[in-house]
């Protein structure tokens, strides 16, 4: 058996698995992300930890258990240079090159993608848009990430950095955005964004607030605020709500670009459910243009919770079978 | 000689040219697209006038001219059909057959799609992004239109209708667009968008007007406005400024979706030059996201003025070419 390492690289923990030819995650490991004195040992680590994997199916009784390569989900990849590039929330600077690290022990086919993209693309191969040409795939976490499917293979346009949507502007001069820019989709769909809307409400209306009185505006997660809207609380349903509403407008802009089958929503806050996702497709079925009615709808990602990353990492080795 | 026909079908006239290998137009007729009594009989005088040329050429002493075929820019065409869908601005009402229609009498290769995508292959086979693999056309006249390229070939969607530019939401809540939308980007950089800006300024601030005092509301076209600007009058400059701003932002926007190499303009209201570019630019700069920074500029079409639609239109027949 073939396996794909799937590794899911974060600012704190990357996490590996040994992916089977039908998409499953047969073993698992981690490493903290922040342990290594420098990039090759961190990669080294990370590879010896593949290797172990191996081992074991094999001291199981598998024989024939082999790596096929390595596919990398990572923050700040670029696929056209197979390099993660100043990634801010990596502890290694600079150009960290995976292709070049891995290839000194392992003469393997390496991909590296940004997170999203690699999300994008698990979806394609082992998730529910297989057999798609044409989707895109929004990540709600930490940012807005986006992956965009054209003509069934990753969009990466002339320099290896399309599919930043959550970076568009949804609400000209509105909030202030990490990337230093106001108004970004990110600023109103991350978990912080999700977490700021709120706030903003309680502040207007501090009377209606209930559930989460006792929780610092700090320390105020989105979460927390998934698990007021489950209990009713009107202050946390109103903020999903608003969110939903701009989100299903940022979809429907998304339609008039690449007019694609259907659009995935992954990500912590989308565990909410239904206090977000009814108004989210509310709004973008409402603000779709009139020549993509019918032709489009959202779809929550159909891979298993705990095995997104991984399997949307291993996936890039896949590319060109699609 | 081989000889592409361009057609561009328009809600009054249809203009068709012959164009050489090469991408002269050597020959040009026109037709009225509301003389005819219904779509056969339409069809045939448009084939008639191409066979005409061709026999005009042969006529000169070219032995060998011969036509390889027709390729139609339309409005509410879509590629994967062959089909112009619905069109309100065409005299001919419901599916217009263009490649059925036209087959019944010449066995050729007929492409139809719809004018924005026209345009952008227009500029990719014979303009100024020869060579490209990703880049987007912004057409700017009665709608906005966009035509987007990605890996060489236009990105049609899953349903043949990608690239709406024109009805990305700028401003949410803003102005009704034809769309039956608020705050489309075609409600604000259309000729009449740009008219609605002055207006609207003019409205706000009537003793700033100078110019344009004896011209009616409804008869103000965006060349008086551009006549306006170049002899100086500042509400007019001021217009154009606004607009330029919203383009560039818009532009921006589309930067994140397919990391294009360049974005193109064309159409009336880019004639105005400066007053209209420099503000456009400036704008587009300050709203690009960093990792874009320096990886694509915004162009005006190289195509010769005359020539853009007719040659847009034969360039789809070259499609697999790129």
């Amino acid at each position: 058996m073939n396996y794909s390492v799937g590794v899911d690289v974060g600012g704190t923990n990357t996490d590996l698995g040994l992916v089977d030819e039908q998409g499953r995650v047969v073993s698992r490991r981690n490493l903290s992300t922040t342990a290594y004195a420098d990039f090759p040992t961190y990669v080294r680590a990370m590879v010896a930890k593949a290797d172990e994997m191996v081992a074991e199916r094999k001291a199981a009784g598998e024989a024939d258990a082999e790596l096929a390569g390595f596919g990398i989900g990572a923050p700040n990849a670029n696929y056209a240079t197979g390099c993660v590039e100043n990634a801010p929330n990596l502890p290694f600077k600079g150009i960290l090159d995976f292709v070049g690290e891995i290839g000194k022990t392992h003469p393997l086919p390496v991909r590296v993608d940004n997170d999203a993209n690699a999300a994008a693309y698990g979806e394609c191969i082992y998730g529910g848009a297989k057999g798609m040409q044409h989707f895109i795939m929004f990540t709600l976490g930490t940012g807005v990430g986006s992956g965009i499917v054209v003509d069934g293979k990753i969009l990466h346009g002339s320099n290896g950095l399309a599919g930043e949507l959550g970076h568009v502007v949804l609400i000209p001069g509105g909030r202030l955005c990490g990337c230093g820019h106001h108004g970004c989709l990110e600023a109103y769909a991350s978990a912080r964004g999700i977490v700021r809307t709120y706030l903003d409400m309680r502040r207007d209306s501090p009377e209606n607030e209930r559930l989460l009185r006792g929780i610092a505006d700090a320390d105020l997660t989105s979460r927390h605020l998934g698990e007021a809207a489950q209990q009713g609380d009107p202050l946390a349903l109103r903020a999903w709500r608003q969110v939903g509403e701009w989100l299903g407008q940022a979809m429907a802009n998304a339609v008039a670009f690449s007019a694609p089958e259907a659009l995935f929503l992954m990500g912590g806050p989308t565990k909410v459910g239904e206090p977000l996702l009814g108004p989210l497709r509310e709004s973008f079925e409402r603000n779709l243009l009139f020549c993509y009615a019918g032709s489009c709808d959202v779809r929550l990602s159909a891979l298993p919770d705990n095995d997104t990353a991984i399997l949307g990492a291993a996936a890039l080795l896949r590319q060109e079978a699609v």
